[in-house]
């Protein structure tokens, strides 16, 4: 089965986030309201920082819209910390970040690079139901768009609301919806 | 393994693209030039015309870029004529679409709803060698966005052709570039 | 065991009906009349549609005799209609069609060519207890008969009413029938 | 699979003629020209005599079309003989018949009644490649018809002879035949 | 372990005898008196007619013995009844044939020739308690002999309805018999 | 299969013979005459030593006949021997013993009861290639007729050197034999 | 594990005995008092004699030592009788023998030459709770000692009702014990 | 199989002998001349220093007979060097001891208690082919008799040097012996 | 799994301590204190007492410490004793000596050299609950040193003890020890 | 088997040293000199700062006596690098460390924390032959003593390099060794 409609699996990660001490996470925490998971090969590294930074410019934007941040690698949360402590850019990221040492996010989302145990650069949107709505994936090397996410998120939300509606193409909030019915059927 | 990095599976479909007769494509024609997988559940529907048709308006930036474009769905080659031939927005759509009414390409990317025969919406970006660079998929009733799509392109066809460089978050073209380096480790 | 008396297997299908929304049919709604599946190998071709129409014409004549139609293909529910609503000659035909790109009736019945995708050219009459009572089949490019398949359901029916009797070789509505006994072994 | 486009698997056979000594009939021996295969339950008993008889009297039409004959129970060839000797209808029947004793037959067709160690009422049509091209079977009871069964072997005939032409729903001889083409798609 | 002392395992099949209609015959409708299954390879053939009126003509004398007599080919109950109309020789026997074209019995005894689908010559004398007591095999071409077999019953019968004695060699109704004990042992 | 028409299987035993040193016979030696394998329970016992008696009266004829006779039980030759030695009937005897406490023998003829570790009494007559013609198997106290074994072998002998005849039931060497045909059947 | 220790496995026999009918004995008959099992190749051979009727001497010993004698070969119970009628030093044996041509006995005690058919020269005592004490085999050719064999009874018997006393080797019933405790280990 | 008989098993095991160093002892070692392995339970305790002594002294008479002999128990070389050093007794022995705390020997042979991991009080006598002739086997606490045991060797090797000669009961050297024949079966 | 968390595995082994009869220890008889296992080759060899002896003059220390000392070989307890009684060194030793001849403590503990059937050279330390908490092990020729060994023990005691307190490297009793915290990750 | 004696097993592993680009090591690479794999829980943590800084007072020590050390932590090789440039205990190190986040080494030597992905405190000596000779692990908590680490590892040396040498308990550098032999057996 296509990963869009599966339910996520369970697991339990200790999480660190700016202002808190170190505290689990669990599949069960995750579901009841709107989440990213956002997953980036490693802490320290290049590209993560800059797309890190981007969602994190999101971040209150996703936060009124229900939806909760949480960046992934199979780092130790000791790392996040100590990353978060002596970078300026991650310094400033409010949302919390699970440690994956133990590769079994990695290995739910499908997304361990096995041969050298880090994750792709992958992003997962799950629905309050831990339903899992919308995949990206990219090639190491080319950084995600953090606008395009928070269109998408809009649109999936939208759907879930408003029964027997869809979005079409790029669509933006505010856009014409349509109403899929028989009579539509070959006509568009 | 995730599926960022693997290479296409076998496969051999009917393809019908205006103005030629029927013809096979398989896992070796593609490979040679870059190619989009863009998915779909049905001929016929609702979604799936605006979605066409937003990539098709961006089809000859993106034969420009060397990229040919597959629309993909469970129904056979003799629905895709049909289709094209009785609608106004499909029927402008010079791209070919290969008949999936044997599941094997649904199958080859995980991306068939089992329980009802029909594909998700899903595509996947595949460089010259048969690897997949980018995939994105949504949920039912949420459209896709055709220049998002381009935009990840040229970042990951800068990176292929610039070893050493890599592409920040929401990079546009003629935007700066990174060299990872050692000491950039822990310092961005 | 041969497939004459084997009762129909579980089966789920989206049906399009022309003048009606979308509707399941499944092997529970079939039992309790008879039934002809006849199955085709894809919506838009070439015999199909005159076979389709061969077996439109004796509709009512069925109809009277309490038999229900299905037409089959390995397409969606969606194309049948598509194909309904461009088609003069499909476009005429008041009987249900049920989408098959499942690919579940045309493995039930046997008859699914496994390489293409595509069902056989094939007709199966269920009896209301839900048994295959008669089995034809051809290769492509033989158009079958609707009235050499009336007579047949006649025969059938007339056997099922009268235990005891049974029908001769070419047997019409109205001809002698037989009554088997020990004294006629050996004696015909 | 279906049973149409099939090969015929192996066997071998006694079979009993009119004016012959008794001789092997194997798989190999009916390639080469058309043939049928017309299975019935059983010597001496009810229906069989007038299906006989009725495929009896097409015989010498058939031979003309190049089409052999067998008959096939699942008795010895000296039953067949006996039956023969014994029963004015059977008597005329110029067909071989094989003797089925060893179920080998109608297994290889799908045709035993498992628990009565007796074959079902069912005809093959097989080409000069040993392909089944037709199949008809009809519960107990229900008389064959060998007008309609002539009428498909000639358009199985005429479509094997003129590669690109089918015949349509209830084809005569003489009739007018269709030739497939990407024009005529969604056309019919 | 041999067959002799062995029980006769589960059948159901279809006897005709003379001026009766067809019905079954079960291993439980054997117990309860002496029983012959008498197998012979099939019906209108050349040894079996003597060997069936030899057996035929001490069938009153076997009757007041309490046997019953069980003819058993791999024919079916309708070419029985055939023979029986059509031979002059089988026609006389008033014992019960059983149609065994199942070959269940022919497997049970173990006595089919599995590559051509008949049974050996073989008799086999059934107790009232359904256990097989004598076993008389022949190959193809030699007769058996119906004298020496109701000798052997009359033996057993004997042995039976007298614990503690025993018949010595070709020991005939009348003759003396031996009652085994310990101080016998040795000694004769 | 049946054991009518089966090859004698491997073996190897001691065999005692009147007047000679132990000897083995083995499945090789018996082939190139015709042979008795004639099993009995048990040495020093109460019917075998009158059968055994019965059968040593005709062993000249069965000599003159070119057959071997050798007696089976699951006794040692020692055993064999030393009742030689001391029963007068059986020292009288001229035909070898095998010793089959291996009980090979006894299970290569499926005669071996498993819970005793004794013979049945059963009676084999082998042909010279080693295949089995005819079968006798009496239940516990039921002696054979060494008359009636002779005869059937005659009729064995005369069937194999006379192809194309057969014999009748309770045939005598001199008696009339068929020679069945295509004309014959269904005329006896 | 070492049969030392272990208990006697399950058995039925029959056994001879001078002066009374045949009897059965069990496993169970055996419990409740000492008893020797010695096994022998076969009836009427060469050493047996001389080690059954050395042992035959010490019976009476052995009986007012509360031990059973079982005199066990393949042979049958008949022919044990017949041995003890036809010799004269195993005609005085007044111990039972039993009957194992059914190799469970052989087997039990692991003694069977597996290509002959014929037990080892073995014998084992066995305790009233059906434990095996001591075992003694020899080669073929090699006679046993009866003296010696009673020696290690008495010792056994001895150990058994002292317990906490052990005998040295060579010991004779009334020379010196030992009583193992703590300060003899490495003392003696 | 029995173990009378067989060949003993590989094993290589570290020797302790008075006034040499260690060396290892191998299956191939032993081979060539006969021997004794001579298994008890553990050094140090109470009836194993008596046997041993027993054995030892009888150990020049066995080396005159050409028999090696080995002291075998689940003990080290070093504990078996120990024993020798503090024990009056044991250090008096001038044969080897062989270190099985591996268990090798002591399982080959089927004497290791496994719930004490310690062998069982057993004695082996080997030819020089390395095949097993004689075995003992005692319970806890019963001593051995190095006589009877250098009895039975002596007579083992007259039977293997005087082929065709056997040794009757309690034989001692210079007793008569047998020749078996067939007229002595029976006889004795 | 380490083996550093885990639980002791089920045993039972027969004890030797100087001044007491022989007992048995299980895995529930150590619980409830500290227990250090102390595994060494063989006994009478060569770096063992040094080792040995090195333990046994911290054994009242120990002792104090609420910690039991159990010395471990292959050996038996027969053997342990018979050390003890002949070297002064071990025979000033206080704690008991397990003997382990059937290797189920060598296997529990992974220790054992299969192709020796000696343990290696190690040391584990078990806590209250019988789990594992200090591994020391060294190859054949290197000795052990107790004071490092008891040093290791009181900083494992600390910890046990003090909750939320760890000792830093080369810790000795009464040194400063620390209590880690969020605000210490990264600060060390 | 037991670890000590054990080859290292196959790996490949990124490293991170001061004042060096990353490089990989693989166990190729640690044949030829001696090794100290000095395994940890995580990088920025409590203990292991005073573990590794400890180890690192060593560092020259080691090198001299020819001994590389490895820090192994299921860290990345960034994250090392990143603890390095912000701790000051930590930035001294001049040893290498190995980023084990594919948990290689960590199964390789046993001493994951499967539910955790952390390795346990652990430490092994490999000598130039890639076999592990010393082995110390310590509870979560426990501080290890680079001291006692550098006593063993000389003894493991001078033991490789005087062979016929062993070091007793507690052996410092120069202090007396033993040469085992014979005679010392049982008498240390």
């Amino acid at each position: 089965m296509g990963i869009i409609g599966s339910t996520i699996k369970p697991f339990s990660a200790t999480a660190f986030q700016a202002g808190q001490d170190f505290f689990q996470v669990t599949d069960e925490d995750v579901k009841g309201k709107w989440a990213i998971f956002f997953f980036y090969p490693a802490d320290f590294t290049f590209v993560c920082p800059t797309e890190l930074e981007d969602l994190g410019e999101h971040y209150d934007q996703l936060q009124k819209l229900g939806v909760e941040v949480y960046g992934v690698s199979t780092d130790t949360h000791f790392s996040h910390k100590a990353w978060h402590d002596t970078s300026e850019r991650i310094g400033k990221l409010k949302f919390p970040f699970l440690g994956d040492q133990l590769h079994t996010l990695s290995k739910n989302f499908d997304v361990l690079r096995e041969e050298m145990g880090l994750a792709d650069r992958a992003t997962f949107v799950i629905d309050p139901d831990g339903v899992i709505q919308i995949v990206e994936q990219t090639c190491e090397g080319v950084g995600r768009n953090a606008n395009e996410l928070v269109r998408k998120i809009r649109a999936a939300q939208y759907v879930r609301e408003n029964p027997g509606q869809v979005c079409p193409a790029a669509w933006e909030e505010g856009s014409e919806t349509l109403a899929p019915s028989l009579d539509l059927v070959g006509k568009i």
